[in-house]
């Protein structure tokens, strides 16, 4: 009927998105424009059966929401933590910061549930597909972008195009080490820059600091009942606490160091940091690209993130870019 | 005339190779099997005025050479170290590993000289283009080969098409950095697989071993009066020399966590190594991999590259390939 026709005409074209980190589950509807229009939160369980009954739940919620909204729901978009092969829509292996989640295939029991098409990538992937399509990388040929959360990720577009790599293992920005030895990652290795630089190191070098009482700076405000934050280590050191600024100069150095190997190996044009501390690590990267980097490399930029929400962004991108190309 | 097309069709279609290194500056005629048919070593020369000489002169009496031998030149193709931008045909920048080697157009005055067409890429770029024309590469879509001489260099095969970059530094792979201090680089910086690991930086080791007189071992003939070298180094270690094994050890180990930085970026099916210390370095570097690499990466085959000069090999390939482009 016309009246329907026009219904269909008034719906929002949109995209399930869900955000699989290493702290929280988050599922959210985005539009065509990017915009979200309803974002749902919870822990990420710990295993894996509660976690895949509860990402069902949350997208079957989310589906119905949709429809008091108005919104139809192009398909789901998912982002994770650890080495997905987008092409079969599996997490083929995660580090310890995701338990119970390798060899697992998310678009069959997603697909099924839900009767929509499903898209998978990592974290850092969707994060480069979200600059992409929605933030500083909008026409840019060659960039890379790292994410800093509680881990690092990153996501290198080239001629356009995501590098998956050989074995879904490009990419993984976090784990380039810039130490021989150093400190002890999520991976298994040592001297990474994540396990120097990511929320969680700072939160163990700050837990350090904080238990030896050497967190404390005079006139700050520390309430010794809630948890020790990386955000407690920025604050130590931007009140002078020398400790603290030794703490975050490495950090700093790491991160510019491994930003720099990126550099010598795809060499893009820009670089796009994202996550919490983006803005905090701009300038102290931008300073260790000066210093190390060759001449030919030194006039990247490096810029922060104006996207509140990457890895949603980006998973739905891989709906909506689909969609796109389906329609028109 | 009948027997001049006789003649013609006898001719072997060639390109003329130049490979402009830290130490030697060497032509060859190479023909489209990729057989190196005649050959020319000459010191590289430390002036800019001196080298653009001597490249010209050699190339003539090449061409000349390559008459009386039957071989129709198709065009020249140079290998340099340093940032290249190909399109321009000129050197950008180089360490100092080559003096006054900057801002080099390349292509003009040799094209000018020899009234041939003329390319130019870096040496590590030529190793892979070689690689992929003659060597392992052949038919592979990702790979990655790092050449160890006097500096390390490397080229990315990606998509079946060399990697360059926004500024032609790309697949600098010697300047990949694995620690955040370490020793002094080249290019300025510190901490780089070409500081630890390149044939220059065992020597240095070398040096400091010998003058302490630590680089001696019962049984081991050594020439003092010879220059020291990374053959003196891995001898010593070979007779149980624990100082020039832990010179070693250090230098593997830094190479192999500069190979798995690159895994983690590209992610490439293989890694090929070339130069006089691969077949050393290949058991060591696929430890490293097995001990650092995220899991899904540990799959990625370490092999020798068979080729006797991957440099060479690929600046004819650049001229053969367009030769074959063009004629079929
Ligand atoms: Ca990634
Ligand atoms: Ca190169
Ligand atoms: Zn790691
Ligand atoms: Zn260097």
């Amino acid at each position: 009927s016309i009246s329907q026709d026009i219904d269909h005409i008034l719906e929002t074209q949109s995209a399930l998105a869900v955000d699989l980190g290493g702290t929280n589950l988050r599922v959210a509807i985005v539009c065509m424009r990017g915009n979200i229009l309803k974002k749902y939160t919870e822990n990420n369980p710990r295993t894996f059966e509660d976690r895949m009954r509860l990402i069902l739940k949350m997208c079957e919620d989310a589906v119905q929401d949709a429809v008091s909204i108005n919104c139809r729901i192009l398909g789901v978009g998912v982002s994770t933590g650890g080495r997905v092969n987008p092409q079969e829509g599996v997490v083929l292996h995660s580090t310890k910061l995701i338990q119970e989640w390798s060899c697992v295939n998310l678009r069959t029991p997603i697909s099924d549930a839900l009767h929509l098409p499903v898209w998978v990538d990592n974290d850092g992937n969707c994060a480069a597909l979200a600059e992409k399509k929605f933030g500083h990388g909008k026409g840019v040929e060659n960039f890379v972008t790292v994410i800093t959360g509680t881990g690092i990720g990153g996501g290198i577009i080239h001629h356009y195009e995501l590098i998956h790599g050989s074995t879904f293992c490009a990419a993984e920005l976090g784990h380039i080490m810039v130490s021989l030895e150093g400190p002890e990652c999520s991976c298994g290795s040592r001297g990474c820059v994540e396990a120097y630089a990511s929320g969680m190191a700072l939160q163990r070098e700050a837990k350090m600091l904080h238990d030896e009482d050497l967190l404390k700076v005079e006139g700050m405000d520390m309430k010794f009942c809630e948890p020790i934050t990386a955000a407690h280590l920025i604050n130590a050191a931007r009140m002078g606490n020398s400790k603290a600024e030794a703490v975050l100069h490495k950090a700093s150095t790491a991160l510019g160091v491994g930003i720099v190997n990126i550099l010598h190996v795809v060499n893009p044009s820009l670089v796009i940091l994202s996550g919490v501390l983006a803005s905090f690590y701009q300038e102290p990267v931008q300073h260790v690209i000066n210093q190390r980097a060759l001449k030919s490399a030194q006039t990247i930029k490096v810029v922060t993130s104006h996207l509140e929400e990457p890895a949603l962004l980006g998973a739905a991108s891989m709906v909506l870019d689909y969609a796109t190309r389906r329609t028109y």
